[in-house]
């Protein structure tokens, strides 16, 4: 009988964690080369901006953070409620974001649902969708 | 050689579409019963419907579509610009919700998008997570 599977899948998931919070540390970073090397470059790859319409393609999801970062002038992006699942190659969170931004005459506090897709490159956790979206202001408690 | 992978991906990819189609059906015809059909019953599938905060786990998301079911007299559910992507025993939709709404003493239409993820279960794809939010009323052209 070999290991029971638990601490792999732990492992798993804390690899897909640390991707995640890599994705968040680009976006805080405002780092464009970094935010490069996070997803995969392909045509299929998705992402939607909370308010924005869908963006299909590493061409157009590269193009909304080169605008997204050049608009902004600090963000903190501070993330709560975090689930992860793995699913063989493919992984998938779920997480709150809790969002400040400051531009150019001003700044704005969000808070947003987030759904990050990542599949498995070369042992790497690569995102592939990021869908997220506005929740309302106040949290109300989860429901039971 | 073997065949070229194009047409088994194809297959694939159209009966991923056609497991969406057939959860928007089951929306449509406000049917509990077919709902449970679709979902895998498993205490990390996740679910944003528009505005609402995350459920997780099968419990919470079978009493929210109990909910909205219970207080929704009847709704039409049109769909466009479906994206389709297959990974392994993963597959995940993109698409945007047209939503008719009628209730008690009214009707309402939202735009909303879409995130379904399915996984694969003994040959049928099941959902493991949809997340939907609401979109700006007037749809602007798609970047570029």
């Amino acid at each position: 009988m070999g290991p029971a599977p638990a601490p792999q899948t732990d492992t798993l998931e804390q690899a897909v964690l640390a991707a995640n919070r890599r994705f968040y540390a680009a976006f805080e970073s405002l780092d464009l080369a970094e935010m490069e090397e996070i997803w995969v470059h392909e045509d299929w790859v998705q992402c939607v901006h909370p308010g924005w319409n869908l963006l299909v393609g590493w061409d157009e999801v590269r193009e909304s953070w080169a605008r997204i970062f050049s608009n902004t002038e600090r963000v903190q992006a501070a993330i709560s409620s975090v689930w992860a699942h793995v699913q063989g190659e493919v992984a998938w969170v779920a997480c709150t974001e809790h969002i400040t931004t400051s531009f150019a005459g001003g700044f704005d506090t969000a808070l947003v649902q987030a759904m990050n897709l990542f599949v498995q490159r070369d042992g790497a956790w690569r995102m592939v969708a990021h869908h997220a979206s506005p929740l309302p202001a106040a949290l109300e408690p989860p429901v039971q």
